[in-house]
């Protein structure tokens, strides 16, 4: 087994993917000879005390960085700007401070300022998930096979992107950089605005008169129940994905509502050969994604 | 065993409902004694007799139909007009016509006037599928356990409508009746409304420029990887299903686009309380499907 790539990391925030991240040091024993582990409140952290996620489990942010020489942050985005407020004094230097936020500008934006000098700030986005959210979702295989992308800004140290990628590929990802700018433009559409929909088309349904939304739940066939599994996933964490990434998301739903519209525009004069045409080029997205084996 | 339900079924269409009502035929034996297909192309004619699913396969579904105490129409609901038309000369007095439309109404506008006295119209709709289609797809266990909704026309002879419902019941299905507006309507919404805008989400990322398209597929998160599942589905089919429920589409799509702009709107201006709101919802819905055993 090779040697541990760090003394001690300190996951700040403990939900799906910051309890993934601990099941995964944890099982393969490579990635950190210490895990500390905070989250706001008392119940996850008793919680994560019970599954024996991590070495220590302690009250604040502060007292989990204290030492630690990875610091990740795993909380909702939105809360990024206050918890590198409060950890940047006792960061200490050559630290290497990550994140698995789903937004890469405004976390370069809220946290990069605030980062001392010595420490190494490495943003990076693991593109897992389920619809499972809270205290006892997370697995070690979470990231197995899939993409962590690093949005390193300009200037980051050599050395510390490259460990910061070597945890990813001992959690089993595959790991690229991008652009922190085209990383959202990314993923609002394949993620952000997939989600926004998700969320919209249940409360759409929702807001039918009771008969028909009773009648909603009893024959929900395949297309509604899959929109229902995206629309499981954790509000707090969405909130914040969606207004810290607000001008790409405008702007792919914009060019989705056109569309959209487009459709609608067809069904109602009856023009066959648009609607058609639409649903293949869906097919073709398909078969790619199969090629890539990522489907 | 129970003795058959019927002395032969003719299946006009066999693509994914067709095939595998042949598949649950052939495998029960308490459906029908003999089956007999026809489709419009020779190749997927000749594949179905290369399977064994029917007894007889022929080229028209004029001669499909001749002799058929149960005929099933199972192509796509546009040419269900031209099908009644060419068919109804040759129907068997006190013969049951069927079918497995994803649109009622429309069913009823076409096929209803053509169908020849003595001659029992019972429309109706198992609410399965998946995103395969074309010869192969087809398999006996597709009905097991998912609904299938009848919708008689008022004065439909009773008796038809038990065996009809009895055939559902014989392939795995629950079997309810509702009124066609209200079907059309709840499907609308549940299945109709997700397929149109999981083609238009695919279309919209097809459009972006070149580099951005190539990692949408490349890193497509599991939200896009849903919407292209449901999207890979058959596009002549989608086309009439769109075309034909076009009123009770345009609506829930317009009610879509409504709350879809709200959400818009509330990410311009940074209202969270909004957005969290809306997303909870989602966990409503979701909370419903699981109550039920949908999900």
């Amino acid at each position: 087994m090779a040697e541990p790539l760090f003394r001690r990391l300190a996951l700040i925030g403990v939900g799906l993917i910051g309890r993934s991240v601990a099941r995964v040091a944890r099982a393969r024993g490579n990635i950190a000879a210490e895990i500390v582990a905070t989250a706001r409140s008392e119940a996850t952290r008793e919680r994560v005390r019970e599954l024996g996620l991590a070495d220590r489990v302690v009250a604040t942010a502060e007292e989990a960085v204290a030492g630690a020489d990875c610091i990740m942050l795993c909380a909702p985005v939105g809360a990024y700007a206050a918890l590198a407020q409060a950890i940047a004094p006792h960061l200490s230097p050559d630290a290497i401070l990550t994140d698995v936020g789903s937004t890469k500008q405004s976390v370069i934006r809220d946290v990069g300022p605030l980062v001392p000098g010595g420490v190494h700030f490495v943003p990076a986005h693991p593109l897992a998930g389920t619809e499972h959210s809270g205290p006892d979702a997370g697995f070690a295989e979470l990231f197995e096979g899939r993409w962590c992308l690093l949005t390193p800004p300009p200037g980051t140290d050599e050395a510390a992107v490259e460990k910061t990628a070597e945890l990813w590929r001992r959690c089993g990802s595959m790991v690229t950089t991008m652009e922190p700018a085209h990383h959202d433009r990314v993923l609002a559409i394949v993620s952000h605005l997939p989600h926004l929909i998700a969320f919209t088309i249940c409360g759409t349904a929702d807001d039918l008169e009771s008969q028909s939304r009773e009648e909603v739940l009893q024959f929900a066939a395949s297309g509604f129940r899959d929109f229902t599994r995206i629309a499981a996933s954790d509000p707090v964490m969405w909130r914040d994905v969606f207004l810290n990434n607000r001008e790409a998301l405008l702007e792919m739903l914009a060019r989705f509502m056109e569309d959209a519209q487009a459709m609608a525009r067809a069904v109602r004069w009856g023009d066959g050969a648009y609607i058609e045409h639409r649903i293949e080029r869906g097919r073709v997205i398909r078969r790619g994604l199969i090629e890539r084996k990522q489907a």
